[in-house]
């Protein structure tokens, strides 16, 4: 098949184009550099050495013998995204190509509007690309579990059946996000939702949960293909974090109480999931979501976990939480979808942990220590 | 109390400032005047001619010797939305400033980016104006019954209690709308709820119905009063369109069936809820949703209510519909939260078609025919 990458020179949108080259498709990536870029404005940088694009492809190619086209350019650039599509021509568009911190949207005013305007309108111009040149692309586009809340009640993949007052429908699941870079995946959803009854698009909403691990089969092929990976307190999540400070020495971050559940699952899951989204498509005008996790930990859990695992002292340090989030709630998440199509998760395992450790210890001196404590607060406007 | 009344040029922005000012309170008015220009962009106009803004305050003090302050600036200019916070100090902002026509936000992507851009980045500035300026500020939001769609079960008004493997949880109605303009309500109401949680915001989400008629007990005072009336197939609502195409003498344009049923409202209605809404404030954190509608009715049922009550020959035309929406379907909304504020409705009778005929008689050489047909189709990305 033919796949284009949205976002495919980021964390996971770059393994991604890997993985689904090295299963036999037709590869090309879009992206304009945005997360290089929050990486200038914020001063952070990502932990592990990554190289500029073109290097990549070409170690690629190298290693593998497999050509992956590369587009520059951006979403909200409507004429951009309907040449490469027309150019490119692909089967399949997994669009990952959002701006995708939550804590980055909280920052202010100015955040919260770009992070709206990139995600919401560059999506909207995706739908219309694929609405106007070819309604048969099937768009895997990446959601987060965290669109859904922390509701009283079991979490389904994205669809209910409601029972009112005698009567009953099938209706999207009600979504209560805890941030504006989750609002903007629940926009997302609707429109796309809408795209799929009125242009009969062929959709799959990928609900990720959070990501933990550097490394996939592909990109331990050589080192100039490493994906990023992020331990600031702005884009870096909570296990890959722990796993850092725990190097580092520093104590481990815990946002209140540590009570906060999230579904979690693997970076080489992640991948596999993009595959079996993309190889086993959704049926023109179906809306098909998929809670892409594997396993449900609390923040508490975690940092106990990465303790227990750690050849050596660790401490957990319980801040005060930035965030606007229940620290204590029932959390029962539904995730069969991609596991009926064939997944076969990596549980989150000692060897992950352990397996991160030597990564961190080898590039520990690059770390800015005063990047790992949260400064965004949600309660305030302007952080 | 001070109310800034944003879109306050428009259709019911204006019948609302002058029965607000009417009743005591002190508004002030913001447009960039955004409604007129998509008359020069279509090509249509008012059936009825409205005077220009600075006219209109002027002849309210003048029947009323009460003043209304006048900002002209747009909401997507953030530092004039701040600064006008700053000087006028409302209590409440009752916002109305949002493009509102469901084919106008369909013609194609630029039309369907705009409406997400203008609305949702519109309505953000304004969170964020109240969140940094005055947290204790009210808004009073437009939004509308089409946001729920027409689901199998009863409507709520906004939240609704679901009981789901024997637990519950009282959560956000489920959301199903039927065109990008209403895709943009629903975000701005997520958007709306969160800014509750997070910054203590106090706001009243108004899901209102399609509101008819043209004259209030102010708007009347003096023809310059007037506000518009829309015949267009793009801006023009079903029950006053019908009644311009009975005067002229033109078959009623009904899509598809006509079984479609919508919430309605008339205009004196309208503007009493706001009134009722302003004067009850929602609490800090509260996001509150009230149906601001009286009466439910088929598209047929309002056709057939049109050509019975005007004293001449009607046709109706059933058409192919060109949006997408359920021709038969359940419906039935719960709308007593602005009953039990004290909302006394005027319920849909002769009087009101009747009071409309010589209005339009006046004014029909003011219409363009073409304009009454839709040409806007939903299952076209371009039209």
């Amino acid at each position: 098949m033919r796949v284009l990458v949205l976002g495919g020179d980021g964390y996971l949108g770059w393994p991604t184009a890997l993985h689904l080259s090295d299963s036999g498709h037709e590869i090309a990536v879009v992206d304009n550099f945005a997360r290089r870029g929050y990486d200038t404005e914020l001063g952070s940088q990502s932990l592990v050495p990554i190289e500029d694009l073109d290097v990549r492809v070409a170690a690629w190619q190298e290693v593998s013998g497999r050509e992956i086209t590369s587009y520059v350019g951006d979403l909200l650039d409507a004429e951009f995204v309907y040449s490469v599509v027309r150019e490119f021509r692909p089967d399949t568009i997994v669009h990952f190509a959002e701006q995708r911190a939550a804590p980055y949207s909280m920052i202010d005013r100015e955040h919260a509007v770009y992070t709206h305007h990139n995600n919401v309108i560059g999506n909207l111009n995706v739908m219309y690309a694929i609405a106007e040149i070819d309604p048969e692309i099937h768009l895997v586009k990446l959601g987060t579990m965290g669109e859904y809340g922390t509701p009283n009640i079991d979490i389904e993949e994205g669809w209910i059946e409601i029972e009112h007052n005698g009567r009953s429908d099938r209706m999207l699941y009600p979504k209560k996000p805890g941030s504006f870079y989750h609002l903007t995946k629940v926009h997302d959803s609707h429109n796309i939702e809408f795209g799929c009854r009125i242009w009969g698009m062929r959709a799959t909403d990928l609900n990720q949960g959070v990501v933990y691990g550097q490394t996939t089969d592909q990109t331990t092929r050589d080192p100039r293909l490493a994906t990023r990976l992020d331990y600031d307190s702005v884009f870096g999540t909570v296990l890959n974090r722990f796993i850092i400070q725990a190097v580092l020495g520093q104590p481990l971050t815990v946002y209140g109480k540590g009570g906060q559940t999230r579904g979690m699952l693997d970076i080489r899951d992640t991948v596999e999931c993009l595959r079996l989204a993309v190889e086993n498509p959704a049926d023109r005008g179906e809306f098909r979501v998929f809670n892409q996790m594997t396993e449900s930990y609390s923040v508490k859990q975690v940092a106990e976990l990465v303790a227990e695992t750690f050849p050596g002292p660790v401490q957990i340090d319980y801040l005060e939480n930035p965030r606007w989030e229940l620290e204590e709630h029932y959390y029962n998440v539904k995730h069969t979808g991609l596991v009926d199509l064939g997944l076969k998760p990596h549980l989150l395992s000692d060897t992950l942990i352990e397996s991160l450790f030597p990564i961190v210890e080898e590039n520990k001196h690059r770390v800015d220590n005063d990047l790992m404590f949260p400064k965004v607060k949600w309660a305030s406007a302007k952080n």
